[in-house]
């Protein structure tokens, strides 16, 4: 493999070759569309399950909807339609025949045009509303909890890797509620656990907030989110959480008998996360020899590389490393002991720091002699040797150590890229040679919000939630009229 | 909610009406696609966690393709995109527009058609040997084993809750191998496979064999199959394993340096198990009353339902069910008290009756004054009285004598409708008031097969592997010509 790109170099070169280069995704042959290989699949299904028990946890069950959504009920939620139509893949055919004037090619049967054309989601409300009519008559009926794992397509015109892509793989939650109140509850909720999973579980630090009314979800009245800080001094949008209001079930003419007996329309949230995390988990923790990963997340937690000269060393070691291996697995740690003997441990032990596996043990005749191993981890680089004798527990220990040691030192990095500015000027010159997030007063309007972005592209990343609660009050920084709070700017993946 | 249509009466109608009073799926508002709704989801995710393990164990690993194809890579292997050709939903633009003649409505924008027609796939052979090609260039590559949980659109213009929908989840394989015997190794591993996780998980018998070249899938050397029969006495297919030979990687020029040093085409398997199971499932095992689970499938494997008139009798029995709740979740058996005040027991007896919860217990006062509780078995309706001491390990043989027992049941079935026929006479009486699998022999011949279908409707549902192990040959009961084996026919869903 050819050494990666340095992230100083050109970062989104580096990105890319990355993603390449440890066999988790690739380009496909559809204009946007990845292949989603085996190793980065590996990582989504850890994430899958992880996120899959929290959902249940509170309450939530899986169900599955259509991938397609017919045009009228594509429209039904004006402002929804008017957010995804620009970027809607349409189904107008079901049939191809052959071509007669190209033998042993297909053509689109023009006989077979659809009477309505069909979207492919982009994301599921109005189809799931649209169910959820049939679903719902009185306040028995609430609330609903449901989550989807599913594809969707938006038809992106830059593409990348994880980060945007025209296809993905994602969650969508879809709840139904008696009261505004309610549905209010799950929406923070939801945030929270996405909060919980994004920095327990994936140790990238988020910062909890609203979004301002022009980068709020179509459709929603309001859009929560967790940002990330990557580190090229981006944001990365790293979930949401939407109250719908009752925009859906006034579109799809839900309502609902209440306790009291009125008719009431219902009330509605929506969040999702998707494998843009992906993308956020490479940026956030990898360094310039390839991925970095926090041991929950990681496929491979351990790998045991063998060093010797001839069968007599390798017998022995395979003996102590097969032990090893047992009592790894009996604690639930995944590990791998690669004897391969078409390459040298060199190259492993390349191959394995490229590919993010936390902990490397190697073995030699030496250390065996002496009752130890070497042990390299894979966030800090450090080596150390560590004794034979319990040394399943050494390595647990450990494994809990880069998980809280990768989160803290991404924690740190973004707090030191959180910079308070109070003049536009300074705006400018933290953005153009700092980056990062820029802690300033907002006059709450969508005007200066747009000035700034169209002047800089930074764009209001969100309304920390801290800052909504406070009481401080100040001046915007563009503007220069009175703010009720400070917002986080920055430019955005 | 209404008592069920008989199955006597009207076999089709129960099982759409078992589907929707279950709460499994309905039809949704896109022709032909269904809403799969929690209860047949959970037990959709049962059976793919199953699967799931059972692939891994046989060394595969997930991984996501694109869900469109080209055109030109749809219709580079020509059987195969003959075979779906006529079943395919288009995209041919990506983008909407607002109707200047509709105010609120949308339009296609003509501008955004797309320079090549994408079919959403219908499985995804072309796509993923088309992808294969960059990832294969010698033996050292070789095998790949992968695995891929995904959704697929057939076009189907009569539709069928689970058992034929426009859109699917399923799971498709797709391996590469350097030899042909290998291809065919893995061919047949993973029919077994689908054999075991069908009989030993889902309790439903199957007969396993090979397809006709009439029923084989399109651009497939060889299908296997496994074959299942329904209460009706019809045949499902439930589950097909491809000897794709080298087609596809003809097709898409996948070739790979030998050890030898030549250069070689690579062998091709491809196997998938979808949502349809769940329609077998129902069919195979279910009554008048509603749905009939195996305990490894079901979702709530027990429900324990208190019969008390005053809240003392409600706190003593909810202090023994608590107990009881416990000590099977510790045998990581799934159970649900149902303390529910709003209904009565009467009510919540056919509830869980009707969702086909495999062990129901009821306590009441009188019960606990004898030590014990009063069980119901939901697979035969019997009904006994077990003590208390010792519940949980009663419960837990029960359980498995449950899974047992209902394989066993569905295997004397099957075993009582595999008639042997002799002439053309037999065959149509037999087919007309018997039903279930006519075995007979089969000259080999698609002549013989096509006229028999155009008669009588019934297919060649496969020619069992023991038949072709087999040394006995006789004459084909139609064609009167010499035959090598006795096939298995019989009309199928
Ligand atoms: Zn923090
Ligand atoms: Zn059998």
């Amino acid at each position: 493999m050819a050494k990666l790109t340095s992230r100083k170099e050109d970062y989104s070169k580096w990105y890319n070759e990355l993603v390449i280069q440890t066999g988790m995704a690739e380009n496909s042959k559809v204009r946007g569309c990845m292949v989603i290989k085996p190793y980065g699949y590996a990582i989504w299904e850890k994430m899958q399950a992880e996120l899959d028990r929290m959902f249940k946890e509170t309450g939530h069950q899986n169900a599955y909807f259509p991938l397609f959504v017919p045009k009228s009920l594509f429209e039904a939620e004006e402002k929804n339609a008017e957010g995804f139509a620009k970027e809607c893949a349409v189904v107008t055919h079901y049939r191809l025949k052959n071509d007669e004037n190209n033998p042993g090619k297909l053509i689109v049967d023009p006989n077979a045009k659809l009477e309505e054309e069909l979207i492919v989601r982009p994301t599921s409300e109005a189809i799931i509303w649209s169910t959820y009519k049939g679903w719902i008559q009185s306040y028995r009926d609430l609330p609903i909890l449901i989550n989807q794992w599913a594809n969707v397509v938006r038809w992106e015109m830059r593409t990348r890797l994880f980060l945007r892509t025209a296809e993905f793989l994602w969650q969508e939650g879809h709840t139904a509620h008696a009261t505004k109140e309610e549905a209010i509850v799950e929406t923070k909720q939801m945030l929270d656990v996405y909060a919980d999973f994004v920095e327990g579980f994936m140790g990238i630090p988020v910062v909890k907030g609203v979004k301002s009314a022009n980068e709020r979800f179509a459709g929603a009245e309001d859009t929560y989110c967790i940002e990330a800080l990557m580190q090229d001094g981006k944001a990365l949008q790293a979930g949401t959480s939407h109250f719908l209001g009752q925009n859906f079930a006034k579109a799809f003419d839900v309502k609902f008998a209440t306790k009291e007996g009125t008719l009431d329309y219902v009330w509605a949230t929506s969040w999702g996360v998707s494998t843009r995390l992906i993308g956020a988990l490479i940026m956030t923790h990898s360094d310039d020899n390839g991925l970095v990963l926090p041991p929950k997340l990681a496929p491979i937690q351990v790998v045991i590389v063998p060093i010797y000269r001839d069968d007599e060393q390798k017998n022995k070691i395979s003996e102590v490393a097969d032990k090893l291996v047992k009592e790894l697995k009996s604690k639930g740690i995944s590990v791998k002991f690669d004897d391969d003997d078409t390459v040298k441990p060199g190259w492993k032990f390349n191959e394995y720091e490229l590919k993010g596996v936390p902990l490397r043990i190697a073995i030699g005749p030496r250390d065996l002699e002496n009752g130890q191993v070497e042990m390299a981890r894979r966030d800090t680089l450090e080596k150390s040797f560590e004794k034979l004798d319990g040394l399943a527990d050494t390595i647990e220990l450990k494994l809990e150590e880069i998980q809280t040691s990768i989160f803290d030192r991404a924690h740190k990095f973004r707090e030191e890229n959180i910079t308070e500015v109070t003049s536009y000027e300074e705006f400018k010159e933290v953005l153009e040679n700092k980056g990062g997030f820029i802690s300033a007063y907002w006059d709450g309007t969508p005007e200066t919000e747009e000035k700034i972005k169209n002047e800089t592209k930074a764009t209001i990343r969100c309304i920390p939630l801290e800052n909504i609660e406070g009481t401080e009050t100040g001046t915007d920084f563009y503007s220069e009229k009175p703010a009720k709070f400070k917002v986080l700017y920055a430019k955005a993946y």
